[in-house]
């Protein structure tokens, strides 16, 4: 490893490139004084970018000469674009010359190279991507949100144990209440993968709390919301639709005429604040879990903050060491469940 | 068919019974001169929340000495409650004395009740529960959202025919714009039943604009969201939750000192234009479509109002004769997708 703590940066990748990850990386070097970022990509577009930025010690360029498209099958990228911006990045990972990769790049892309790249940890099956969202008590960890379709119970099981060690290391909570996504409470719901997944989490030494509902992500009584990506996605993009929905209507609200214009300027800390609570910038960056090594993924259509926001959760995984803490927590949880059926 | 147009309502179920039944039924009764109401139930509990009211008419109670817990399980309730007031009410549609029934009851023994006493409409395998959500262009209709968990492609396809027709009965959109709720709009994501389901859509003479996701549910390029019940069911409580934590939010901004709670009375008529936007009561009512009968299965805590507006929707369906509709569109669809295999 770098002696250093280093981040690589993936910076083609996402809407809008090193448009937004050239200024995301100046400005996060800002605020962080230790750690080191490697912008990985075209190197003449990164350093017409970064103009005459300071920084020397701490900022380098990798040139990479491909691109990896945001529509891109991930086979093919993975097959055709070994000098992608986005595999280098990986790859510096890999051969320990940066402690984290960050790419805003197309997902399954990003997860079909990452895990060729560094492999997975051993006994986990495949990776799982979780993110933070906010809650009436503060925030909530949700995982799987899109890199893994059709779910078996023991996928299931495993997202739930390195969720939940993600969240003790990162959220300094002890033992993380961990909730099964469901249709209903009662236990003559849900379908089969999810009712045995409920029965082995049952059995498990983590503080599964049960089934949980699609509003429980939000209402603060649980700090682990696990489910198949498929769900999970969904899940998460309708609650962005409702976020944006609310916007809307309390924008036309505020604008319909003199007075209610007079009132929203009366309002308006208390609708910044709002604004800032429930900001899904303030969110950006969810973790691919259960790789040999830390990978950020950003939202592909990113701005300079939320990006600066997944380059300080890769930061903060480098400290925590999640990957060695999550193979160390799923071994742990498979002895006990071997002691179990055998005691 | 009873001469006036009779709705027939479970009195007993929901979180709150008659509480909220009766009360719902006579303001119905006041807003709407046409339609007679059936309340169904434990008659010396209506009769006493009923006090002296008029509408002598228009207003009956039908005895039932039974109730169907809101945990009971299903096939318990279908085997040991023939006189639960949801049976009756529903035994009142099948025999031509009701033309829609209500209930706030438990959901899977509703639609397992209603499916044994109505039955399936021709070519139909499975009821699918449907209801509409605000957006930012005014409504999207969703379905389905928790009776059915696994699901073929073939059914996802029959929930889409079925929720275009009602749409166009109850909205009047000529050709509903058609989504299959999907992890990414790229052909390469989503599971198997719902690729397949895509093929079928896009061969079919219905207004199919592809995939969309969950954000779209609120945005309005959308008029009607079609899932499985496990990723609809999910997707409209997280949407709850985010309302649920967007009201907390606001609430605390306003209430931190003098300044800002000065500033919530200056905006209060914004605000509570907004809250009747959002207001999940003014959504209360999801249809359960494929029956030989109109169902409308109201949120267990519906209050007054709510529970009022899922009576205005049933007596909509009446009028928009839905059952019928539905059968004929199915009809269509499925000779239709014949004529173009032997093409």
């Amino acid at each position: 490893m770098a002696e250093r703590l280093t981040i690589a940066l993936d910076a083609m990748g996402g809407d809008h490139g090193p448009d937004v990850v050239v200024a995301s990386a100046l400005e996060f070097l800002r605020n962080s004084k230790e750690t080191a970022l490697i912008l990985v990509g075209k190197e003449d577009a990164i350093v017409q970018h970064l103009g005459g930025a300071a920084f020397a010690d701490r900022l380098s360029v990798q040139h990479a000469s491909q691109e990896v498209g945001m529509d891109e099958a991930p086979s093919r990228a993975l097959r055709n674009k070994k000098d992608s911006s986005m595999r280098v990045a990986l790859d510096l990972v890999k051969n320990g010359k940066a402690n984290a990769c960050v790419s805003a790049g197309n997902t399954g892309a990003l997860m079909a190279t990452a895990r060729f790249v560094l492999k997975m940890l051993p006994l986990v099956d495949r990776p799982a991507i979780i993110t933070a969202v906010p809650s009436v008590q503060g925030q909530t960890h949700m995982l799987d949100l899109g890199a893994n379709v059709d779910c078996t119970a023991e996928h299931l099981f495993q997202f739930a144990v390195m969720g939940s060690e993600l969240v003790t290391a990162v959220s300094g909570i002890e033992a993380p209440k961990v909730g099964l996504l469901n249709i209903g409470e009662e236990e003559i719901k849900g379908n089969e993968q999810v009712k045995q997944a409920h029965e082995r989490l049952v059995a498990s030494t983590l503080n599964y709390i049960g089934y949980v509902e699609g509003d429980d992500i939000y209402l603060g009584g649980v700090d682990l919301v696990v489910s198949d990506g498929f769900v999970g996605n969904i899940a998460l993009k309708a609650s962005e639709g409702v976020a944006k929905l609310v916007r809307h209507v309390l924008r036309l609200g505020f604008k319909r005429n003199l007075l209610t214009r007079f009132s929203g300027l009366v309002a308006l800390p208390v609708l910044k604040r709002f604004g800032r609570t429930v900001d899904p910038r303030r969110y950006n960056g969810a973790s691919l879990l259960g790789l040999k090594g830390i990978v950020i993924k950003s939202h592909g259509g990113a701005d300079r903050l939320a990006f600066e926001n997944a380059i300080h959760i890769a930061e903060k995984e480098i400290y925590c060491n999640i990957p060695e803490r999550i193979a160390q927590q799923v071994s742990r949880q498979l002895e006990a469940e071997q002691q179990r059926s055998t005691a």
